[in-house]
Protein backbone atom coordinates (compact mmCIF):
# COMPACT_ATOMS: atom_id res chain seq x y z
CA UNK A 1 0.00 0.00 0.00
CA UNK A 2 2.08 3.31 -1.12
CA UNK A 3 0.94 6.19 -0.08
CA UNK A 4 -1.39 7.03 -3.63
CA UNK A 5 -2.89 10.73 -1.44
CA UNK A 6 -1.51 13.56 -1.02
CA UNK A 7 -1.98 13.45 2.85
CA UNK A 8 0.35 10.25 2.72
CA UNK A 9 2.66 11.89 0.26
CA UNK A 10 3.16 14.66 2.97
CA UNK A 11 3.66 12.31 5.62
CA UNK A 12 6.03 10.34 3.64
CA UNK A 13 7.85 13.19 2.99
CA UNK A 14 8.07 14.14 6.25
CA UNK A 15 9.38 11.10 7.22
CA UNK A 16 12.28 11.43 4.20
CA UNK A 17 13.02 15.20 5.90
CA UNK A 18 13.44 13.17 9.17
CA UNK A 19 16.18 11.12 8.19
CA UNK A 20 17.54 13.57 6.10
CA UNK A 21 18.45 15.99 9.24
CA UNK A 22 20.01 12.82 10.89
CA UNK A 23 21.98 12.08 7.98
CA UNK A 24 23.43 15.46 7.32
CA UNK A 25 23.62 15.88 10.88
CA UNK A 26 21.31 18.77 11.07
CA UNK A 27 19.88 19.37 14.40
CA UNK A 28 18.18 22.70 14.27
CA UNK A 29 16.56 20.59 11.30
CA UNK A 30 15.37 17.40 13.23
CA UNK A 31 13.96 19.66 16.43
CA UNK A 32 11.79 21.72 13.07
CA UNK A 33 10.46 18.06 12.67
CA UNK A 34 10.61 17.20 15.94
CA UNK A 35 6.94 17.43 17.75
CA UNK A 36 6.30 20.58 20.19
CA UNK A 37 3.20 21.68 21.95
CA UNK A 38 1.61 19.46 24.48
CA UNK A 39 2.72 15.67 23.63
CA UNK A 40 6.10 17.33 23.85
CA UNK A 41 6.91 15.74 26.98
CA UNK A 42 5.48 12.11 25.25
CA UNK A 43 8.12 12.26 22.37
CA UNK A 44 9.79 8.74 22.39
CA UNK A 45 12.46 7.67 20.07
CA UNK A 46 14.57 3.98 20.90
CA UNK A 47 17.51 4.22 19.44
CA UNK A 48 18.53 0.36 17.81
CA UNK A 49 19.23 -1.31 20.92
CA UNK A 50 18.45 1.66 23.33
CA UNK A 51 16.14 1.78 26.01
CA UNK A 52 13.27 4.16 25.97
CA UNK A 53 14.02 8.23 25.66
CA UNK A 54 11.12 10.33 26.35
CA UNK A 55 10.40 13.79 25.93
CA UNK A 56 11.67 15.90 23.31
CA UNK A 57 14.42 17.17 24.89
CA UNK A 58 16.14 14.25 25.82
CA UNK A 59 15.56 12.95 22.56
CA UNK A 60 17.51 15.53 21.10
CA UNK A 61 20.15 15.92 23.27
CA UNK A 62 20.53 11.56 21.95
CA UNK A 63 20.17 13.07 18.58
CA UNK A 64 23.23 15.78 19.49
CA UNK A 65 25.35 12.86 21.13
CA UNK A 66 24.87 10.75 17.46
CA UNK A 67 25.66 13.20 15.08
CA UNK A 68 28.86 14.27 17.52
CA UNK A 69 29.91 10.93 17.25
CA UNK A 70 28.86 9.60 14.29
CA UNK A 71 31.25 10.53 10.94
CA UNK A 72 29.34 9.19 8.35
CA UNK A 73 25.79 8.03 7.93
CA UNK A 74 23.57 7.44 4.52
CA UNK A 75 19.90 6.12 4.63
CA UNK A 76 18.42 3.78 2.08
CA UNK A 77 15.26 3.75 3.03
CA UNK A 78 12.86 0.59 1.11
CA UNK A 79 9.38 -0.90 2.70
CA UNK A 80 8.53 2.46 3.16
CA UNK A 81 4.34 1.95 4.30
CA UNK A 82 1.81 5.06 5.31
CA UNK A 83 -0.73 5.29 7.00
CA UNK A 84 -2.79 7.96 7.63
CA UNK A 85 -6.09 8.49 9.75
CA UNK A 86 -7.35 11.71 11.23
CA UNK A 87 -4.20 13.73 12.81
CA UNK A 88 -2.36 10.53 13.68
CA UNK A 89 0.20 9.00 10.31
CA UNK A 90 2.00 5.69 11.08
CA UNK A 91 4.93 5.12 8.72
CA UNK A 92 6.87 1.67 8.69
CA UNK A 93 10.42 1.28 6.71
CA UNK A 94 13.53 -0.30 6.31
CA UNK A 95 16.78 1.47 7.00
CA UNK A 96 19.45 0.38 5.46
CA UNK A 97 22.25 2.32 7.08
CA UNK A 98 25.93 2.66 5.98
CA UNK A 99 28.12 4.16 8.91
CA UNK A 100 31.48 5.29 9.01
CA UNK A 101 33.73 5.72 11.69
CA UNK A 102 36.08 8.33 12.61
CA UNK A 103 38.93 8.93 10.07
CA UNK A 104 42.48 7.04 10.65
CA UNK A 105 45.30 8.89 12.14
CA UNK A 106 46.79 9.00 8.77
CA UNK A 107 43.88 11.06 7.04
CA UNK A 108 42.51 8.17 5.18
CA UNK A 109 38.61 7.71 5.80
CA UNK A 110 37.00 5.61 8.62
CA UNK A 111 35.52 1.82 7.55
CA UNK A 112 31.85 1.72 6.52
CA UNK A 113 29.59 -0.11 8.22
CA UNK A 114 26.44 -1.77 6.66
CA UNK A 115 23.14 -2.18 9.07
CA UNK A 116 19.42 -3.20 8.86
CA UNK A 117 17.14 -1.16 10.90
CA UNK A 118 13.77 -1.78 10.74
CA UNK A 119 11.11 1.25 11.84
CA UNK A 120 8.09 2.48 13.44
CA UNK A 121 7.38 5.97 12.89
CA UNK A 122 4.34 8.02 14.26
CA UNK A 123 3.78 11.34 13.39
CA UNK A 124 1.00 14.38 14.74
CA UNK A 125 -0.83 16.45 11.97
CA UNK A 126 0.03 20.15 13.53
CA UNK A 127 -0.56 23.86 11.92
CA UNK A 128 3.01 23.91 10.36
CA UNK A 129 2.47 20.50 9.23
CA UNK A 130 3.51 16.83 10.54
CA UNK A 131 5.85 16.65 13.04
CA UNK A 132 7.47 13.55 14.58
CA UNK A 133 5.94 12.00 17.84
CA UNK A 134 7.41 8.63 18.01
CA UNK A 135 10.45 7.06 16.25
CA UNK A 136 11.34 3.22 17.63
CA UNK A 137 14.38 1.66 15.39
CA UNK A 138 15.84 -1.98 15.78
CA UNK A 139 18.09 -4.30 14.30
CA UNK A 140 16.84 -6.99 12.15
CA UNK A 141 18.58 -10.05 13.04
CA UNK A 142 17.21 -12.66 10.79
CA UNK A 143 19.18 -13.01 7.57
CA UNK A 144 15.72 -13.51 5.22
CA UNK A 145 14.43 -9.96 5.71
CA UNK A 146 13.87 -10.05 1.96
CA UNK A 147 11.27 -12.38 1.44
CA UNK A 148 7.64 -11.81 1.49
CA UNK A 149 6.17 -14.86 3.15
CA UNK A 150 4.63 -13.24 5.43
CA UNK A 151 6.05 -14.14 9.17
CA UNK A 152 6.91 -17.55 8.53
CA UNK A 153 10.16 -15.40 7.47
CA UNK A 154 10.71 -14.25 10.81
CA UNK A 155 13.32 -15.74 13.42
CA UNK A 156 12.32 -18.24 15.46
CA UNK A 157 9.80 -19.27 12.75
CA UNK A 158 9.70 -22.99 13.00
CA UNK A 159 6.44 -23.75 10.74
CA UNK A 160 2.96 -22.40 10.27
CA UNK A 161 0.20 -23.64 12.79
CA UNK A 162 -2.42 -21.16 11.53
CA UNK A 163 -2.78 -22.73 8.11
CA UNK B 1 4.03 10.87 33.99
CA UNK B 2 2.05 8.26 35.38
CA UNK B 3 -1.31 8.12 33.75
CA UNK B 4 -3.42 10.01 36.17
CA UNK B 5 -6.79 10.36 34.09
CA UNK B 6 -9.54 7.72 33.65
CA UNK B 7 -8.30 8.01 30.15
CA UNK B 8 -4.81 6.61 30.51
CA UNK B 9 -6.00 3.69 32.60
CA UNK B 10 -7.96 2.44 30.14
CA UNK B 11 -5.48 2.58 27.74
CA UNK B 12 -3.17 1.29 30.63
CA UNK B 13 -6.04 -1.39 31.15
CA UNK B 14 -5.55 -2.03 27.25
CA UNK B 15 -1.88 -2.78 27.19
CA UNK B 16 -2.14 -5.02 29.99
CA UNK B 17 -4.83 -6.76 28.46
CA UNK B 18 -2.24 -7.26 25.40
CA UNK B 19 -0.08 -8.98 27.27
CA UNK B 20 -2.18 -10.70 29.03
CA UNK B 21 -3.39 -12.32 25.94
CA UNK B 22 0.25 -13.18 24.79
CA UNK B 23 1.06 -14.73 28.07
CA UNK B 24 -1.66 -17.00 28.52
CA UNK B 25 -1.78 -17.94 24.58
CA UNK B 26 -4.87 -17.02 23.92
CA UNK B 27 -5.41 -16.04 20.76
CA UNK B 28 -8.95 -14.87 20.88
CA UNK B 29 -8.33 -12.66 23.20
CA UNK B 30 -5.42 -11.40 21.21
CA UNK B 31 -8.28 -10.85 17.97
CA UNK B 32 -10.39 -8.69 20.27
CA UNK B 33 -7.63 -6.33 20.71
CA UNK B 34 -5.75 -6.03 17.59
CA UNK B 35 -7.63 -3.04 15.68
CA UNK B 36 -10.43 -4.10 12.53
CA UNK B 37 -12.11 -1.05 10.65
CA UNK B 38 -10.21 0.77 7.60
CA UNK B 39 -6.67 0.36 9.40
CA UNK B 40 -6.49 -3.35 10.16
CA UNK B 41 -4.29 -3.42 6.73
CA UNK B 42 -1.93 -1.20 8.73
CA UNK B 43 -1.91 -2.99 11.59
CA UNK B 44 1.74 -3.55 12.14
CA UNK B 45 4.42 -5.57 14.88
CA UNK B 46 7.84 -5.99 15.11
CA UNK B 47 8.74 -8.90 17.29
CA UNK B 48 12.43 -8.42 18.65
CA UNK B 49 15.00 -9.15 15.88
CA UNK B 50 12.10 -9.68 13.19
CA UNK B 51 11.20 -7.40 10.18
CA UNK B 52 8.02 -5.31 10.57
CA UNK B 53 4.65 -7.66 9.92
CA UNK B 54 2.12 -5.46 8.46
CA UNK B 55 -1.78 -6.27 8.50
CA UNK B 56 -4.26 -7.70 11.15
CA UNK B 57 -4.16 -11.06 9.11
CA UNK B 58 -0.37 -11.24 9.01
CA UNK B 59 0.40 -9.67 12.36
CA UNK B 60 -2.45 -12.33 13.77
CA UNK B 61 -0.46 -15.49 12.24
CA UNK B 62 2.58 -14.78 13.76
CA UNK B 63 1.23 -14.85 17.35
CA UNK B 64 -0.26 -17.64 16.30
CA UNK B 65 2.97 -18.99 15.34
CA UNK B 66 4.77 -17.59 18.77
CA UNK B 67 2.03 -18.96 21.24
CA UNK B 68 2.63 -22.51 19.28
CA UNK B 69 6.07 -22.43 19.58
CA UNK B 70 6.35 -21.41 23.36
CA UNK B 71 6.04 -23.27 26.03
CA UNK B 72 6.15 -20.60 28.72
CA UNK B 73 6.24 -16.92 28.82
CA UNK B 74 5.76 -13.99 31.60
CA UNK B 75 5.93 -10.49 31.09
CA UNK B 76 6.50 -8.26 34.07
CA UNK B 77 6.03 -4.30 32.61
CA UNK B 78 8.01 -2.02 33.59
CA UNK B 79 8.45 1.79 33.15
CA UNK B 80 5.07 2.19 31.76
CA UNK B 81 4.19 5.29 30.28
CA UNK B 82 1.04 6.03 28.59
CA UNK B 83 0.24 9.62 26.52
CA UNK B 84 -3.00 10.51 25.07
CA UNK B 85 -4.32 12.37 22.03
CA UNK B 86 -8.02 12.50 21.05
CA UNK B 87 -8.57 8.90 19.46
CA UNK B 88 -4.66 7.84 19.49
CA UNK B 89 -2.90 6.76 22.40
CA UNK B 90 1.07 6.17 22.98
CA UNK B 91 2.38 3.34 25.72
CA UNK B 92 5.83 2.78 26.04
CA UNK B 93 6.93 0.10 28.17
CA UNK B 94 10.26 -2.11 29.01
CA UNK B 95 9.00 -5.79 28.93
CA UNK B 96 11.27 -7.53 31.68
CA UNK B 97 10.27 -11.56 30.09
CA UNK B 98 10.39 -14.87 31.50
CA UNK B 99 10.55 -17.58 29.11
CA UNK B 100 10.54 -21.48 28.99
CA UNK B 101 11.57 -23.37 26.41
CA UNK B 102 9.41 -27.24 25.70
CA UNK B 103 9.71 -29.75 28.68
CA UNK B 104 12.54 -32.12 28.77
CA UNK B 105 11.80 -35.75 27.72
CA UNK B 106 11.67 -36.80 31.18
CA UNK B 107 8.93 -34.21 31.65
CA UNK B 108 10.53 -31.83 33.78
CA UNK B 109 9.82 -28.31 33.21
CA UNK B 110 12.01 -27.05 30.21
CA UNK B 111 15.23 -24.26 30.75
CA UNK B 112 13.68 -20.06 31.33
CA UNK B 113 15.71 -17.63 29.74
CA UNK B 114 15.06 -13.96 30.88
CA UNK B 115 15.22 -11.50 28.86
CA UNK B 116 14.20 -7.44 28.39
CA UNK B 117 12.63 -5.84 25.78
CA UNK B 118 11.65 -2.02 25.47
CA UNK B 119 8.02 -1.66 23.69
CA UNK B 120 6.33 1.14 21.84
CA UNK B 121 2.48 0.32 21.26
CA UNK B 122 0.00 2.85 19.88
CA UNK B 123 -3.69 2.47 20.22
CA UNK B 124 -6.92 3.47 18.48
CA UNK B 125 -9.92 4.71 20.29
CA UNK B 126 -12.75 2.62 19.17
CA UNK B 127 -16.71 2.60 20.00
CA UNK B 128 -15.66 -0.76 21.77
CA UNK B 129 -12.40 0.64 23.59
CA UNK B 130 -9.01 0.78 22.92
CA UNK B 131 -7.51 -1.51 20.05
CA UNK B 132 -3.93 -2.05 19.59
CA UNK B 133 -2.33 -0.59 16.00
CA UNK B 134 1.04 -0.86 16.25
CA UNK B 135 3.29 -2.86 17.97
CA UNK B 136 7.24 -2.68 18.21
CA UNK B 137 9.57 -4.11 20.40
CA UNK B 138 12.98 -4.45 20.43
CA UNK B 139 16.11 -6.20 22.27
CA UNK B 140 17.75 -4.14 25.13
CA UNK B 141 21.81 -4.17 24.18
CA UNK B 142 22.85 -1.84 26.90
CA UNK B 143 23.75 -3.06 30.68
CA UNK B 144 22.49 -0.15 31.90
CA UNK B 145 19.03 0.33 31.45
CA UNK B 146 18.25 0.84 35.07
CA UNK B 147 19.90 4.15 34.85
CA UNK B 148 17.76 7.37 34.70
CA UNK B 149 20.92 9.54 33.70
CA UNK B 150 19.44 10.34 29.96
CA UNK B 151 20.87 9.46 26.66
CA UNK B 152 24.36 9.14 28.18
CA UNK B 153 22.82 5.86 29.42
CA UNK B 154 22.36 4.29 26.23
CA UNK B 155 24.69 2.21 24.29
CA UNK B 156 27.72 4.46 22.27
CA UNK B 157 27.20 6.53 24.73
CA UNK B 158 30.97 8.46 24.69
CA UNK B 159 29.94 11.84 26.77
CA UNK B 160 27.45 14.79 26.12
CA UNK B 161 27.83 17.70 23.79
CA UNK B 162 24.40 19.03 24.35
CA UNK B 163 25.16 20.62 27.56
Amino acid sequence: MSPTTAEARAVEAANQAFYDAVETSDLDALEAIVLTGPLAESVSVVHPGWPVLRGRREVLRSYALIMASTEYIQFFLTDVEVAVDGDTALVTCTENILTGGPAEEDGSAGSLVGGLVVATNVFRRTPEGWRLWVHHGSPVLADDEESDDGPGAGPGAAGDPDE
